[in-house]
């Protein structure tokens, strides 16, 4: 069964005629993996653990694929048979990209091989991700999403023995606290990994805290996110001099007497030194060794008879009285014994931001690093979920090839996630690689979203469309809006809950053209057309679209449902007006609706002023774009480090971006328009950067979309562009970054909460990853000034009231790392890339400032989703349908609705389907939206009836019940405080066991929690 | 037995206790090795032979065993697993330094599998030699013996199905005849090679002619030494793009649809287009295709998944069409898949040097790079067959150690011989280290020789010495010689026929001491002292040594035996007189004996005349050291091409060594001194180059004992220095040099047999290797005058009358191969490399000058071996002892006598050894000495009776009457010729047989032939 199930996951990922079903969770194998599979040591001895291990970077120098063929397929080749060969040996592999890829490609008896090396833990997966994932540019959402890809596959294929126990983020650079709060959440046992501040680690080191517990979410899940850590000593390499690979020139060990050059006792000794000094900065008697690379082991066995040797010539000398005892094992086997020894530990609250490796080498760049690739991720994961809901909504059959093509999505994003992928730490031709993987993705999933939408609107009486995509709205591309008299545009909105949105739609007419927008109902929709900025035509990309104007509607969200608006044009003989205005006409500019007004000021176009209308706020506040230029070195010596993809290394502060020198004002360009629907003041800082700042009717945010490139480096001087609010808030050196998207840190300038900090890199050094938000308080006047971004990027508070982001950087050096490229993205026609993207900036009593910004955090990353139809019928009525009974609460996010990957349901029967339900509000943030909140699965959905449901871990491959995680000794006092918060619901926590979900279905949701269900559903009787 | 006969030779090796029985020749087995093992082809298609192969110096940048553990370990250790999965694949192993190193440290399971693998043909040892000895810097006494060394093991370990069929010189720059022949003779069906000159290369492709039958001997051993020959595609590499070792960046087979960059048609039409391109070249529908290079296949899964594919895919389009069959294949299955296609070769009678792979990259540098290794290399092999002739003749057993201790000098000769060894291609480090392992097996080899001889006296009733050797005499140092008052000196001669010898031995005394010499039969012997030359003093490794004279002796040299001298010294009033003139005192001075006068000029101290006073030939002769300054460049193109350790590139014409600008004259400490025993002209030519001119009582040549260094590199110019004679002789553009210490080739300047030479390097372009002599003829005068050389050294005549030798070189930059060090020795001190030898010169008529140079060069490599002892007793008499009842004709060599090296007798019983006798005159040099030879071998030992022999291949691991060459079609019509010469003995040549030993024990030797035997013996009885 086992291997059935096995095989038809496998056809599942390559076969249109994928059928089969979810095996169960409960695997009954006799297996001997575990912690019980673990070697032997030796108590009154330093026990060694000896870990053989490759890195294989799911890209970076070279793509995914071509590391596969070149590097990977060999690794697996040849560890196997080492690993066949002796029961002792053990062998971690890590990356199921490569893995699963590897697999498939393997005959039935490789196949049982491996199954039995994995029953027996000589070949462990640790992490289990798709990708090792990137922590400073990742959005939650994502990262979840990319373990339980690679779960998944696990499950499916090993059972319980290819669960993954750790975490093993080795080579990411600087670690977030969320990535630890999942990895606890996964029922991970302990996390490692290999890159932290050289301050931090030197602090580590002497303090004899290279492992720590680290508390992931301490103000809001409490001890369920809390995850044994580990620093690991050599980053992820060999103690130096005992590296065995066939890439590496260490010396073998060289035993046979009758050849020159013996070297046993020297180096044995040399490892026993080595030893010794890790020793100190450890408090147990055991000690971890990673012995291997990146893609090492492609001869596996170069590395294991040295390893042998190493083992025997080592552990001889215990007959000497040597007290060193080697041994083969792995993390999780080190994690066991390190438990075992019940030492007490300190805890970390903070994060591993930022990553520091010397005095000016600040990993702070690539916050920032390939911003459209960062963009287009976020925008792809956005998409991804959509498709995932109308698969399961629509409940689509494997006969219509949506598992499949949804993993095709799935898998791109799950090496998009790697740590040289989203990072824009990866060479272009690997970047150009990973964004053709999205769109390739997208495109076989806008087949599914066809097929549900069809699917759904035939059920639902709707007119049954055939949908097309404009993947390049965000330049103003549309070729069927452009062309078509009339059209329809459906709107998907992923988010269980009603909302607004206002859909841009670029035409092409000549102002003699009139345009009406019909909704759902029939009823006509206010309307208006916007001129496309100036700063739109230089986008190289859109040389094919003759739009020169936008029209511009609200469209009404239905919950987790679509509705559908149809567009018609007619001639007319007056043209429409078009309300454009120079913007600096002398007197200010004001933009407003019911919640907000922005003032722009009328001699320098700059904005000037913000006005909460609401809450009657109002701040000073400008905007511009600044520059950075990007110091240039060879990096031969710490003062000479660049800043390169990696990097951030500013070579003084930043200057403003103007028309020119001198020049305070904005091109004569810039204008602004007074709609009914939008109101947009456009400014053009220079031929390069330029920016439409819009209000919304109904909407509480000012949304700030700049558009920056190609970034001019004629001057032989790399450059780096950051938007820089500058209000007349008091801030006292304080600011708050999110992490990963969700809980949200305080960060302090030039400052570190575990170690005194001696910033050598005042601007780099403060910077720190905005994956989706940033925000400044001045607790005196208790107003908070928030900016959530679309995409990943780095951002500060370097002086009082301001708020800094990174949106766009360019640099003609390396910055040290193997990538031998600088990250010159030079674009469509070479000329340099020119990104577009958008800050949305609030202004809000911090009281109610999380009701904002939780709110639109949530729909920037689950925005609707557009699709266009050429009418078949007339506008006709109800066009729309809701997947939901009745919408969630306001502060519950169904952050996961799909099909299990590995199998399709047959139809009309009982089947499997993952959901996810998350509070996304902190404890105490809002005194309504931060108290608990309950759903009622069988009460949620509309499109299929809830039969069963089982409480899985945040991964989805294990029952949560049977979650047992070790226990630890370290002080968490505050759990006494969270009790008395919600007494009964921590009492449960303490233990590390959470119950699963009561017999009628309702589930409660504790601030910043995540519950991951197997539910059963069948189709709904119509 | 098989298995047995294995662990006993492994043993033999490393352990004192070796006994063992040798195996017969007669092996039994039914294994499916040989011809009849190839995959099948397809006689309808172009076969390509994909062969499998690595390509492993026995040292060059790293020392032979850094190699072994650094990377040879992990070759064999990972082909074998890829051989037992698939019983087509193939792989060829060539290197049995290597190979024996590896299998000793298997376990009994491995071995067993490669047993079975070598059975079944599917590892196949190619060449096996110890190495892939060097070619242009060899001696053949020492290439048969490596050759015999491997083949021994091979024999020994894995019987017939280990014996290699094809000789396999891939890397070796440039190729000499007598490899060839060799390789005949060892029975090999083919000869494969990688390097020739381009310009030749370039010919062959455009004539088809890159196979032909070499014949090694045309003029002496007529087709017995012919063999077909094929220059291998592309050196010894892939084809362009199709390296799929671990360390090459050819992009592997990408054949899984699911994954980007899909290649695989791709590939195949590339490799379809090398082939068709290669099948131009060649005639035959067989291609070969070389699939490996440098230490590759670490990681053979590498190579072999993608050949699998390459194979699998190539082979699929014969279902589209086409005529292109690819099989793992080997050499030697190649070769009987061409002879099966019956075509007819052109033949070639000269050899391949030397070898230019660009206008200005002539590999001749190397025939003199590194001269003190290269003088050293032959010492020792002088030294080894010393020694397995004394084990033999004193029949040790193996209780003494001796097969082991003469085992570590014999496989340090095998390394030594190596293409990166002995000619002086390889790092400093490296070659420290093979001087290092000749210097340990001369040591062990010492033990062997006190043994015997010990052991021999005690028979014979001779004094029971211990015996000493003074390894640095060359430099006139000798402990017991310079300190003791009283010793002995053991003379032993390893020609089986009598000689002259004169020893000098440094003495410390202060011309107060007077010293005689007691020959073996208790009479006074003529002896002198002669000042040690002031050259002598600048070596710095003579700092202990405190002699400043030595005694000159003639010794009587006993055929295969030992004679004892005795050395006493007494305290005398007068000084003894030494005969010391200052040489430019206006007269010339003139040294006479019987033979020859040699005449220096009195004003300038050069070398002015030399008279064959027998023959009464008088030639007008000068003699001066010459330098080229080297060519420095960075050899990025060809007219940058810099001199180094492979190249020989000067700039510019020959400079004078002299005392100083102008200086026409020697320095004035030049002299001369006018002895009983030997006459010496001491020539200081600049500080750094001094010479011993000397003339011995009876002999008829000149030697010119020339010191050259540290060759001054001050002035930033790389140095190559020559020592050039120029002679009133008209040589017409020809000269002659040896080829491998054998026959002798015709050299003509600016010209190659076999195509047109355009002769881009004047200078380097007409050097060719001389192993052991070089001559001129005037064919008017019918006079030859002849230089022998104590080493290989380039050479070449330049103008009419000259003959130039390289006796040194000192280079300062890279000639472009790897090897990253310029050839730069710096010597014991830093300040630069003293290097010492002896050029040999004769003066004679055409027709009696082989007689002159035959003699001295067989005395030259097979000198006396000189050892020490201090008295135990009075000097007595009958201190000598002959192994041989009557000395070998005048033109019969021994060149072999040993026991076998894997096993030791058992006392009194009957045994194996080896015997090699070889008649040393090319057909018509000599009237007398060019007939036939007659050795009845029962009569020729005195030290054991021979109680039965048979005739081996000379390799010795094979009966001859076994031996079954294929036959090729080629033209040699000169057989008929030959017949005539000797009908019976060269109408069986023609079948490529000879008969084996008849019963009379009478071996018939004809010119240049080498008979090898097992001989059976017992001891005699005392």
């Amino acid at each position: 069964m086992a291997s059935l199930a096995k095989l038809l996951f496998l056809s599942c990922l390559i076969d249109v005629r994928c059928k089969g079903l979810r095996t169960t969770f409960q695997h009954t194998d006799d297996s001997t993996c575990g912690y019980g599979s673990c070697n032997p040591v030796k108590d009154d001895m330093i026990n060694v653990h000896v870990v053989p291990h490759t890195h294989d970077d799911v890209g970076w120098l070279s793509t995914v694929d071509q590391y596969y063929y070149e590097q990977v397929q060999y690794i697996l080749d040849s560890v196997i048979p080492e690993l066949e060969k002796d029961p002792s040996k053990r062998f971690i592999y890590v990356e199921i990209a490569f893995f699963a890829r590897w697999y498939r490609e393997q005959d039935d008896a490789t196949m049982h091989t491996v199954q039995r090396l994995v029953d027996e833990g000589r070949l462990e997966f640790i992490l289990g991700g798709w990708s090792m994932n990137d922590e400073g540019a990742t959005h939650y959402n994502a990262i979840i999403d990319q373990h339980s890809l690679g779960f998944e596959f696990l499950r499916e294929t090993f059972g319980k023995c290819g669960k993954p126990r750790v975490g093993w983020q080795i080579d990411t650079f600087g670690h977030s606290r969320e990535q630890a709060s999942i990895f606890a959440r996964f029922g991970f046992d302990s996390l490692f990994f290999g890159r932290l501040d050289y301050q931090d680690k030197a602090f580590r080191q002497s303090h004899t805290t290279m492992e720590m517990v680290w508390r992931g979410s301490p103000n809001n899940l409490g001890v369920q996110a809390d995850i044994f850590t580990g620093v690991l000593p050599n980053l992820y390499q060999p103690p130096a001099g005992f590296c065995f690979d066939i890439t590496c020139s260490d010396t073998p060990f060289v035993d046979d007497p009758r050849l020159h050059d013996v070297n046993v006792e020297e180096r044995v000794d040399a490892f026993l030194s080595a030893m010794a000094d890790q020793a100190k900065q450890y408090t147990t008697n055991h000690l971890i060794t990673t012995m291997g690379s990146d893609f090492q082991y492609q001869a596996a066995h170069n590395w294991f008879l040295n390893l042998d040797k190493l083992i025997k010539y080592v552990n001889a000398r215990q007959s000497n009285g040597s007290k060193v005892n080697l041994l083969y094992s792995t993390p999780s086997c080190y994690t066991y014994h390190v438990n075992k020894a019940g030492k007490t530990y300190t805890t970390k609250e903070d994060d591993f931001f930022p990553y520091a490796h010397h005095e000016h080498a600040f990993m702070t760049g690539y916050y920032s690093s390939r911003p459209a690739l960062k963009g287009y991720v976020r925008r792809a994961n956005n998409f991804l979920q959509v498709v995932k809901q109308l698969d399961a909504l629509a409940m689509l059959e494997d006969t219509d090839n949506s598992t499949f093509n949804i993993n095709i999505l799935a898998e791109a994003m799950g090496v998009a996630q790697h740590h040289d992928a989203v990072s824009g730490t990866e060479r272009q031709a690997v970047a150009n690689d990973y964004a053709e993987r999205l769109a390739n993705g997208i495109t076989e999933a806008q087949k599914v979203y066809n097929d549900a939408v069809k699917k759904l609107a035939a059920r639902n009486g709707n007119a049954v469309l055939e949908h097309k995509f404009c993947t390049l709205l965000n330049i103003s591309v549309c070729p069927i809006t452009e062309h078509e008299n009339q059209f329809m545009v459906t709107v998907y909105n992923p988010i269980a809950r009603p909302g607004l949105e206002y859909v841009h739609l670029p035409v092409s007419h000549d102002q003699t053209v009139s345009f009406k927008v019909w909704g759902p109902d029939g009823q006509e929709v206010t309307s208006e057309l916007i001129p496309i900025t100036p700063g739109t035509f230089r986008i190289p990309e859109r040389k094919n679209s003759t739009a020169k104007y936008e029209l511009v509607f609200q469209a009404e969200l239905v919950p987790l449902g679509y509705s559908t608006y149809t567009v018609t044009s007619n001639k007319v003989i007056q043209k429409a007006a078009v309300n454009k205005k120079p913007l600096m006409q002398g007197a200010d500019v004001v933009l407003q609706n019911e919640f907000i007004s922005v003032a722009f000021d009328g001699t320098t176009g700059a904005l000037k002023n913000m006005t909460n209308l609401e809450k009657q706020i109002s701040i000073d506040v400008t905007q511009s774009f600044n520059f950075y230029n990007a110091f240039g070195g060879n990096n031969s010596q710490p003062e000479f480090q660049a800043s390169g993809a990696y990097m951030f290394r500013p070579n003084g502060s930043s200057i403003p971006v103007t028309m020119g020198s001198g020049h305070a004002r904005l091109s004569s360009r810039s204008y602004f328009v007074q709609g009914e629907v939008v109101q947009e003041v456009y400014q053009e800082f220079s031929p390069w950067v330029t920016q439409s700042v819009r209000l919304y009717n109904h909407h509480r945010f000012v949304q700030f979309h700049w558009t920056v490139g190609p970034i001019p480096i004629t001057d032989g001087q790399g450059k780096e562009v950051v938007s820089v609010f500058k209000t007349s808030l008091g801030n006292k050196k304080t600011f708050y970054t999110d992490s990963n998207g969700r809980e949200v840190l305080k960060r302090q300038l030039n400052y570190r909460e575990t170690w005194p900090f001696n910033n050598t890199e005042p601007i780099a050094g403060n910077y720190f990853p905005v994956n989706s938000r940033i925000f400044i308080r001045d607790e005196a006047k208790q107003v908070q000034f928030t900016v959530l971004t679309d995409r990943s990027e780095g951002g500060t508070s370097l002086r009082e009231g301001e708020v800094e982001l990174m949106v766009h950087r360019r640099l003609l050096y390396m910055d040290g790392a193997a990538i031998n490229e600088a990250l010159n993205e030079t674009g469509l026609d070479g000329k340099g890339l020119i990104v577009r993207g958008s800050h949305y900036v609030m202004l809000d009593p911090i009281s109610s400032a999380a009701a904002g910004h939780r709110d639109l955090g949530e729909r920037l990353f689950m925005a609707p989703a557009l699709s266009f139809s050429l009418p078949t019928d007339t506008p006709g009525a109800n066009n729309a349908w809701s997947g939901v009974r009745q919408a969630l609460p306001d502060n519950v996010h169904l952050l996961t609705l799909q099909q299990y990957p590995s199998a399709g349901p047959a139809p009309s029967e009982t089947q499997p389907f993952l959901l996810r339900l998350e509070h996304f509000y902190e404890k105490g943030e809002d005194p309504v939206l931060s108290q608990p909140a309950t759903v009622n699965l069988q009460d949620l959905f509309s499109a299929f009836d809830v039969t069963g449901a089982i409480e899985l871990t945040l991964g989805g491959d294990m029952v949560l019940s049977d979650l047992n995680r070790l226990a630890w000794n370290y002080p968490h006092e505050d759990e006494t405080r969270r009790k008395t918060d919600s007494t009964l619901r921590f009492e449960s926590e303490v233990t590390g066991k959470i119950t699963t979900i009561d017999d009628q279905f309702i589930v409660t949701l504790y601030p910043m929690e995540i519950r991951t269900f197997q539910i059963n559903v069948r189709p709904v009787e119509m």
